[in-house]
């Protein structure tokens, strides 16, 4: 039976696109794989899989009886359902080691750096693989938007030095330029439900044994959403009310580099303690200067205010 | 504040080597790091350690305040006090994962291989940095011992052509005679107290939330070990007495490749479970055929049987 290779829930691009490259690589390792994802792929990761030739991955959300290998999250609550029923053969990923763990021993990549396709990028040089057109392609826009072209605090120097590689094996000559298509696309906000931007790239975590929601909306400019905030923090109420203590949405700014926080809490104190400010106005928010990595400048103060 | 580099709790050779190689390997990508031990060295250990002109880490117990790279385990039984007071920056291990978790992004190397050693060989290689002489010696050595001269079914091709290339760079011309001289001094029980053997390798998992110790002796003939098994089943039961739901000692002949194993259990059907016999006689206890990795042979279906 072929290992199923699948990013988190809510699949972002680097989750389809991660899921894609590993599948190839173990295939070529001499392990039967393929790609799967927790759910449909966003416009932008549409956009990526077109540009490049690329089939989006079949919709699996179960792990039983299955071998599986995870990539871009170590998060039970990011997870396939029944993880503990089947099989974790690998794991490759770029954020902090969440409470999955294994009862034999297993393969992990994860690295410090902007995104999953850095470390993938490591992996087929590691083995001597060639990587093929367009999952080199791919790659270079997961980083790219992992990245908010090289921007987010999370952007470390392989993740630049992985783009040139992956934009010459992948025949782009102004990845910049493709970048940019991508994250208008990405932050086209214009007719889309609050409900949908509150799923664009949400995520659970278990904090300190409370469930804690954290979604991330990236737009140019955030005035764009200006009409549909009240919207978006009914759908952070909602997410609250079904059983979680805290959930934070993320109105990123790319060019003025910074986020609002939109706060639902049982206690928001919590969150003033992880930043360092107030949450109040009418939309019981707050602006947090320079925040544009969920991963990097949200999660790891949310988990020390939490312990 | 440099980067302490620390294996499990009752260091093994492996645990020993693989804290020194990782702290010269994170030095020379520039970060300031040290080894240590939670303990002091055996026997083996330091005959390697003596062998190839190094020193014995300095003892250190626990976490607070400090960053710190885990080798050779991922389990937070098997970890340093206070290890969510500390910052944990990096991860190398060939055993299943733990239950460690981090708050941060940090960089994990775990591969399904016989030894940590022959995943630091990989580290040393894909970073481009030269292995000096005597980290390859006592490279070469830990991985002869955790895969007991690659009898042990955890042993891969790929620690075999570790062992070859270090046994070069080390200048040791018959590897396999160095291995031996080391595992006889390992497996030396003569006028040691049962005490020190229950001790010897001896690790705490978490099992479906039931803690669960597992020692292991490893002994050229199992006969040598016959006047002292009603001492080691009493160190087993003060071990069990302790807040623990089994305690089990592989007692493992190399030679005749297989284990008695002494269980002292709440539940000991669970053991009987796990591996498919009964447990009996003078000493509770079982003899288990070809056994001889309590990471790849008796924790996983342990893990099942507590699931």
């Amino acid at each position: 039976m072929a290992i199923i290779v699948v990013g988190h829930k809510n699949p972002d691009c680097d989750s389809i696109t991660a899921a894609i490259a590993v599948a190839d690589l173990l295939s070529k390792r001499g392990m039967e794989a393929i790609p799967v994802a927790q759910g449909p792929v966003t416009p932008d990761a549409a956009f990526v899989l077109e540009k490049f030739g690329l089939t989006a991955p079949a919709i699996e959300t179960d792990a039983t009886d299955k071998e599986i290998a995870l990539v871009d999250h170590s998060d039970l609550a990011q997870a396939l359902d029944n993880l503990d029923k089947g099989k974790i053969v690998a794991i490759v990923d770029h954020h902090k080691l969440g409470d999955v763990t294994t009862p034999n021993p297993l393969e992990i990549w994860v690295m410090p750096v902007g995104c999953s396709g850095t470390v993938i990028k490591a992996m087929y040089d590691f083995y001597g693989i060639a990587i093929p057109k367009g999952i080199a392609g791919a790659l270079l826009c997961a980083i790219l938007n992992d990245t908010v072209l090289f921007k987010s605090p999370t952007c470390t120097d392989a993740d630049k030095a992985a783009c040139e590689a992956l934009a010459k094996l992948a025949g782009v000559a102004d990845y910049k330029a493709l970048g940019m298509d991508m994250l208008k696309i990405k932050g086209s906000v214009d007719g889309i439900p609050a409900v949908d931007l509150m799923n664009r790239d949400y995520k659970d975590f278990n904090m300190g044994g409370k469930k804690v929601g954290i979604g991330q909306v990236e737009v140019l400019d955030l005035g764009l959403l200006d009409k549909i905030k009240p919207a978006l923090v009914e759908e952070c109420k909602k997410l609250q009310a079904d059983g979680r203590h805290t959930v934070m949405l993320l109105l990123t700014d790319i060019m003025k580099e910074g986020s609002e926080i939109l706060v639902v809490s049982q206690d928001a104190s919590l969150v003033e303690k992880a930043f360092g400010g107030k949450v109040g106005g009418a939309l019981n928010s707050m602006w947090v200067d320079g925040c544009m990595s969920r991963k990097k400048q949200v999660v790891p103060p949310m988990e020390k205010a939490f312990a």
